[in-house]
């Protein structure tokens, strides 16, 4: 797997054979139905991470350290979003198969679906950790299944009741909180109040840990397609992610609805390089 | 009353004649001195609030539950403020004498007076309570008595000392705090604190509730004219508006100072309508 | 037909009825691959159509004398083009059956297959003027046949060889160009020429009329997804829409791909509303 | 009379005594209707002005050569339009009895009537050549009688019939061409057709030059309240301005509406600058 | 020193003889790697302080009461650092050789090793406090010495070990972290805890203040070349320029790193100007 | 020599081994005095290239039948010219060794001393033809030799009198035109004029063809940082190019001063690419 005329996230350079860690871009956002964009997220973190030191004073760890390869861009066709998660599913099941760790940059959040289907064939027992302002559990959205605005239902399709654990909620539809109610999947509405639990109740089972980061308030991520404010700081964002890869079995991973296009002065592009390379370092 | 080739806030659909709520946009500016804007503010927040839910899972309520009617924008000739606020006294004499509340959204802070004129004549033991960076009490500005500037000086011209109750103020100049400390009005810098107590103190008499979305702090709410940094978060505002919701009769109100022109990535229109569904939701 | 909340464009008030012709707008731009925006095209041209003048020092003649109607804007689902299409289709049989002439304003090309799926309908012998900078005649794009790329090669599918005409053309891949040497269909690169003898050829058939706006040079049209240096002039592109429709027999038309993302200054927008208003009075 | 903490344009410093032609701006836009900002617009043609050359090719003269003073920007109240024009004609009064020739930059373009005040007093058969995309002849706008709208009519109720000479005019409503028609004024549309022969007619009397910067196209001139496709280049324009220079007495000019919130790249404030530049070597 | 065709700091007009505190600007960011434009920073710093107050709430004091002077920007040659930094060195020693406090406004942050240099060259107990994101002390970057990400690193080449205090410091490399824990400098990570401590163990030795505005979070300044999420918030930034102003003997200070061309919504620049006013009215 | 970790221009991905033209980005502005941002012209080129066709319409022929190679930036430390000059003439003295047309992108155009260093040392009786706004005769700008403002100059220090052809020039200081009618250059100002006796004169010489696209007017290239209204059209400009490498024996070219921050609706990138494409399809 060559990442052919691609400008790699920085330091992610390793051999695809010594990679750990595999990235992957997934430009997509054709079911994005407010404002779209998401689909100039990838590059845009590829471009602007070398704006990044590689070194983390949070973590005292520097990339250069670490073993990954990123894999570039899938190429997709905007028009036929069951078409796109396959291609993100073959990717995913290839790097699962040789036994790295993928990392999917989005795009928006239906990609998580393709590799939801991969990492959960792998791996049966597959909890979800999703960080997220919305809660992306509509039956459909307009009458299509495959939205950005169901694709945690369509995971919950997969993996069942009790498997996925929701971060920094504060909007959905009154039925999406209904169906919550009912107990299929926790819910932390505004917050991480739980998450210590959470993480300790999964224990060594496999996680899917998926970061929408819209989960963060506007203020410092105004770029994305659906801001809603109230949300979380970057430090309770990044702290988040050490509770949960410093304490359960992360299989895979990705970070997603960056839309460069509402970003104009590029902190929220910078700021989604950071929580990749915090994510790198943490896993 | 119709609202003629007018896009409605999102929900605000009832018949004029069942509504509770009577919305109207003031697409205002032209006193503003520094940087004009807001006579776009009500249209930005009408086409942006489809991108919003109409459930709040602050109060656990939901838009489709209230009647509410947007009755558009009045359409002014900029260079006359007087006939500006004529139109606007008019029209919320109208609304309050088919005995519906007043909801206006501006527009720059000057067309408040319009809306108090009004509220005024009917309830003439009017309380205002006013979320704000700026004190907005010179007695003039550069002359002229009629500027956003002064705007809560003329409401006092009206309501006379001990009716004013001010939040979150952070900008005035020294001769505005020296006639604060004179006490004519009620006045918290900086943050919310002492709101409870003054919802306390104001009992059961009516409220005129004003908020300058200014009264934010500029890293969620960039898009307004005259940004003044170190103001309350986005929870902190909501909360304050619930609490004044839940324990004084607010007869009218107003949400202003929104201008889309200095909101590149949208999230201050995005968080405007927020407050505007929260605030139609805790009425 | 109702525009239900529905703020529509300047002077196209008159009762549905009345009206001789119907504007609708169609937000979509889901094939788009590579700068998305369109779909906010119709709104702005709506809001934007108020810093216009009502008349044309161009043709000397009024909106107020005509007869129009705006029913507003289709809604769609993203990542559905079929379905898309679809509802395209029934709304222009709709008004093509209550005897109007259907006005479209797109969003991304692809919409124009709906409208002439219908207008083909009706019209057996139906002739296509495309004013355009890209050929938009491949047959798939990425595997997909539903494409803004592959548009006029689907209306080719449709009303055969010797019936479509361009105009402007600069942009196309090789196969694109052979296959226009093979005499499918009538291209004329970089401008106008030649459309007096097309317009005399057509004679008193029927005409859909498609005008792509990218025709236009990016100088005074850049908000659009796909600019084009080399364009035509706006006195060239309004004095061809005259031999147009001064000549021949237009039955329906679409003016398409404004994307006000890229649109900063609104130059692009303003001058989208004025095509529309010369088309208007032209038809 | 002192440029106090201003940054004058570029090389305009000569001291007030010694200088031929004062400049002074007028940051005035409270009658603009759609898209206010030509406030801003002298302080950018100040600021920008270091990015010119003082040098030009096309005249083969030099700023350094001629003696100009920028005496600063008036200060104005917004909300009183007549003020305005008072504070304006006052400055013209004074530079016009020291000798000098009044160079205003606008500003939107009702402040035309202001110097024209001042100039027609001084010079009763002063004659008005009028550069522009709009008539201006409006009687009144929604009422108000001084209006941008309405600037030329009222320049008209002070020269009278014969005296003023428009070019470039491409927009305005059906009542103002029919107005026109009427023969009060001389109004070539679209271009400067006409202009060698006007010059001719005017002979040696005392001429106030006015350009609205829109009668450019969009394309070069983005930055305005209100873009009008179809205008005259940016050499049509300059040739335009030395003919005139060239062949009658200028007494007094302006130059207004830009708009630098709608110029993103800057070529509008750039090509203003050069505007400015040229006006200042031809008279 | 005149500050001749400026436009001065609101209320920094007092006569040079008479000012105690000489503002002056260093519009330079030739070193800067990845985003330029702090160039820009001092005319954006000057041209918005018209939107400010000159009361302070804060403080309840008032730019009117002092006495400051803005002599305006030095004119520099890009591509030369050195000569740069001289011209710096020059006016900082003019400034303090008539016993006044130079107060510089960058720029890039390579501009205070010129004001460094001259103030240590009187002060040679001089001790630096540093608020920034960045630790800025490589020893070179990319084989220069003179960069903005080695000012510190040069400044402790002139002031030596144990007198050098970081604030709020987020982002650096490795061997930066490695060198500042050899104890050269003292480095407080991400906020200002242990400022209390600083200034007390300063006591009355003469200090520096440099204050990198990219200290604060991104989202309240999001107008700076290399954002750093994690920052302080505005409110901690003022009461940490009141602690060390209050306790210790600043003797000159500088404020950069505003980088206008990233600012669209003005709130970067907005908030400079207020951490100048409050920085002079502390003096 | 590979391209390490690019993303290559569309179609130039040759091996290097099999080229004819080498492709590299010179991402320098470290002179420009007036607006930075041509550092990321190379990156943008490339990035937007995959908006562009490969097939030209005006020369009939495809990027696919050529052989180019994208061998990448160089990367430069800011701050030292003549370092970043030295790394341009090995990278072009490298290509030339092999056999390869040096095709550089910029940057500012002093970049193009580097390649005419290494391009004159080759070709002693090298010819330079050279498209551009600007003269950049200054013999030095504000006292540095090495500047954008001088390149043309310091050229003509290495290949001397009646070697440089300028075409399109329209600004420049009084010197620099009054050294120009000492003889040293040809000068055609505004446009293209007797460029078809300059290429007939130039006969079979090995010539450099060096490209500021500020040559184009500022209405279809608004992206850069000196904008010149007046300038020539897009189809002016490459039937220039036409005219150039159908007739003569380019040797080495660049195309430079694109500046992307300038660029909100990216119609100046996408015009670069074209040109490039049309550059590199004519060589």
């Amino acid at each position: 797997m060559l990442n052919k005329n691609v400008q790699a996230f920085i330091s992610c350079e390793a051999e695809y054979e010594d990679a750990k860690i595999v990235l992957f871009g997934a430009p997509f956002d054709g079911t994005t139905s407010f404002r779209p964009g998401t689909r100039f997220g990838p590059q845009a973190i590829r471009s602007e991470s070398f704006g990044l030191e590689t070194y983390s004073p949070y973590q005292r760890k520097d990339l250069t350290d670490i073993s990954a390869f990123d894999s570039g861009d899938l190429e997709f066709c905007f028009g036929n979003p069951e078409r796109v998660l396959n291609e993100i599913e073959m990717r995913t099941v290839q790097i699962l198969n040789d036994g790295k760790l993928p990392f999917m940059i989005g795009g928006e959040h239906l990609v998580t679906l393709g590799t939801v289907r991969a990492v959960a064939e792998k791996y049966p027992d597959l909890h979800i950790i999703h960080f997220d302002a919305h809660t992306d559990l509509r039956d459909d959205y307009l009458g299509e299944t495959l939205s950005h605005a169901s694709v945690i239902r369509r995971c919950h399709d997969i993996v069942g009741d009790g498997r996925i654990f929701q971060f920094g909620i504060r909007s959905g539809d009154r039925s999406e909180f209904e169906w919550i109610e009912q107990g299929h999947v926790y819910t932390q509405t505004f917050n991480f109040d739980g998450l210590a639990e959470v993480v300790k109740h999964i224990g060594d089972k496999p996680v899917y840990l998926t970061i929408d980061l819209d989960v963060l308030d506007p203020s410092i991520f105004p770029g994305t397609g659906t801001p809603e404010a109230g949300g979380v700081t970057f430090p309770q964002l990044i702290e988040a992610i050490f509770k949960v890869c410093g304490n359960v079995n992360v299989v895979a991973c990705d970070v997603n609805e960056l839309s460069p296009t509402y970003d104009p002065s590029g902190i929220s592009t910078a700021t989604a390089c950071k929580v990749v390379r915090e994510l790198l370092l943490a896993l």
